[in-house]
């Protein structure tokens, strides 16, 4: 055997304690995690194999049946963020060559036509301006003239703040034998979303935001029809991590004895459960109340501030996350590191088309309350008297 | 608008608080949690993109260098379980098309295999029979033959026992114009391995073995031979959620400053920095000395019980994970659940192709201790004692 010997030396940053500020997370996510959420993240770790796992697993499934209004079986959390349940729902349901329609009116729209281009698809994206939705009409002429297999919104459009309306999308879509895939990332919980009586084929979400509980997992579920499309595939799907079939049998959907698969973020379980609990307590009916009035009250705050809210209908205002036109003169930058460094409250800029355009607040699940918004408006106000104005 | 109803009503289960029990969890993985990787799942939550953040991940990154024994700046860690990470690899490294070489000696290999092949890769398995591994000669053969581009090996074959010898292999495949690809998710941190001095150009983990950190973070680096591969690319790799340029700009690693990429498992993130940390303040040749020392101690009460190891070559038996043939006469499945319904600890069956001939033991990390080697033998003594044995 050849001789080594140790040529790394632990680094010294390491052998100093783990550092972590408090702050107050108000930007398009993650949210501050709900108290019983982060409790949750101190219990002790059982196996991925452990009946109590399974047990768990099955909780979470029904809480997601709850929050996403379904009675789908094939209900379930992916290992992962976002991104990471929207390549699980477009490497399961596209083969190559497959046509994709993707509403475009954002980053996440972008995402998901850069994902179903990866993989092969057929991509055709209906570009809309920032601040804009799409109507039933366009989507109609889209699926008219594409024939896509697969159509993708974004309920909660962060990146812009819109509130895509979802009622007749489902319908329409399956008229032109389309199946539906709603990214609900940044609306779930905070804004009315019924998977069934709205049609959606296939609904995914993140842990991070209206839920509070910690980044690293994602729900999603799958209608029949979406099921169907998946199991007759004729080739595997890229990922074997992300196999729907797979994951199904992992999470007690298919009715047989479940097999390892994967290691699955079982702490990060414990505190999804934790805060699909909460969710059920309070009634999601309730949840959504808080989400609408809550951002009411800062849009008030805003506007009351002279401030512009960049989404002009207010019939699509996202009512978790809100965009406000960047003031004139200012450097946003400015504006979102005054806030931080004065205040611990993180407020971020824009992000792919609304990038320089806006401010975004987040007043997501835990953070949802009239007193956050009036720090975050104590603040800005703060900022915009002390930030350097340029001359216009 | 359409008028909609809560039609899924809050699930009972959930309204009832969760319950985890105490559990010794001395299979293959996951182990228990460090106290100090426990205790960061409750530190309050920030943003993946503030510079504390930022500033973990950087630790993290001199973390894994330190116990990969590397200087690879392309180095960090993957937000998924080991499977998640070999995906990385393979998403990364491997165009459609490409020969790819695979050691399979046990479940591992399988599964690299399998998604080698669903991304296209033209994949030649070298299988050899479980308890067995991989020798210089028989990889120069398959290089020669298939002339792949890529080759995978399991140091720690943890569905079977073995560890795989690496010293000279890197070597021999360069030779070939061939990288290599390891996986070390149930060895890292329990055998010794030197990633630059053995020419390792791909080396990954899991945070839930030897790091005792929860599941749902995967350390891995890239040399600058892999680099070059990727970066070299004709096509983009399937993935977004793991595609390496992307993934190495959120780490720090190319020098530009860092843009939104995915959420980040923040929590997650923080346990495993102290874990890596504690093995920095252990020191790397300490943890791999405790685990050949407890697990040798394991070896012999073994064998003194009149059990019999299932590697035969004392050589390459794994420091970690203990493979045990399961008794004449009994079912092992009995075995499991007597230890776990009396005992409270987890050891678990074979997997893929060991099913049914051992039983496996790990001592990982945190649990590898003198003290655990009594309580699982006291629990194993008196469940051969107890469980029914078939007449043979
Ligand atoms: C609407 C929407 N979709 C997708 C994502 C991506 O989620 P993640 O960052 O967890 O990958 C986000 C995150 O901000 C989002 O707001
Ligand atoms: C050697 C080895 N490779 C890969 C894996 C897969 O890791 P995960 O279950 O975290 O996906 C394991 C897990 O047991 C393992 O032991």
């Amino acid at each position: 055997m050849a001789s080594h010997q140790l040529l790394v030396a632990p680094p010294q940053a390491l052998l100093k304690p783990i550092s972590v500020p408090q702050r107050l997370l108000l930007g398009p996510g993650p949210s501050n995690l709900a108290p019983r959420a982060l409790a949750a993240g101190s219990l002790p770790l059982i196996g991925h194999m452990h009946k109590e796992m399974f047990q768990i697993m099955d909780e979470i499934k029904e809480g997601i049946q709850y929050v996403f209004q379904t009675r789908n079986p094939l209900t379930l959390a992916i290992s992962g963020s976002g991104h990471c349940a929207l390549e699980a729902a477009l490497f399961n349901l596209l083969e190559p060559g497959d046509s994709f329609l993707v509403g475009a009116n954002g980053v996440w729209g972008q995402r998901a036509a850069d994902i179903g281009e990866r993989i092969g698809a057929r991509v055709h994206r209906m570009t809309k301006d920032a601040g804009s939705h799409h109507t039933l009409q366009e989507v109609e002429e889209g699926l008219a003239q594409h024939k896509p297999v697969l159509l993708f919104l974004t309920h909660g459009e962060s990146s812009t703040g819109v509130l895509q309306p979802l009622d007749g999308y489902g319908e329409l879509c399956h008229r032109y034998q389309c199946l539906l895939l709603v990214d609900s990332v940044a609306s779930l919980g905070g804004a009315p979303l019924y998977m069934d009586q709205q049609g959606i084929d296939v609904l995914y979400s993140g842990a991070q935001k209206v839920l509070s509980a910690p980044p690293g997992t994602a729900p999603i579920s799958f209608s029949d029809r979406a099921r169907n499309k998946v199991y007759a595939r004729k080739t595997k799907p890229f990922s074997f991590y992300l196999d729907l079939k797979w994951l199904a049998n992992m999470w007690g959907c298919d009715g047989k004895p479940r097999v390892y698969h994967h290691t699955t973020p079982i702490v990060s379980l414990y505190s999804l459960r934790e805060s699909l609990a909460l969710i059920a307590e309070q009634g999601l009916e309730n949840s959504w109340r808080q989400h609408r009035e809550v951002t009411a009250y800062l849009h008030g705050r805003l506007q009351g501030l002279g401030l512009q809210l960049f989404v002009r209908d207010s019939a699509i205002r996202l009512p978790t996350v809100t965009t406000v036109a960047v003031p004139a003169g200012y450097d946003w930058r400015d504006i979102v590191s005054y806030v931080m460094d004065h205040f611990g409250i993180e407020i971020t800029g824009g992000l792919g088309p609304s990038v320089g355009k806006v401010l975004r607040i987040g007043l997501l699940g835990y953070n949802a309350t009239r007193e956050n918004v009036d720090r975050v408006m104590e603040a800005l106000k703060e900022a915009l008297q002390r930030c350097p104005k340029k001359k216009l």
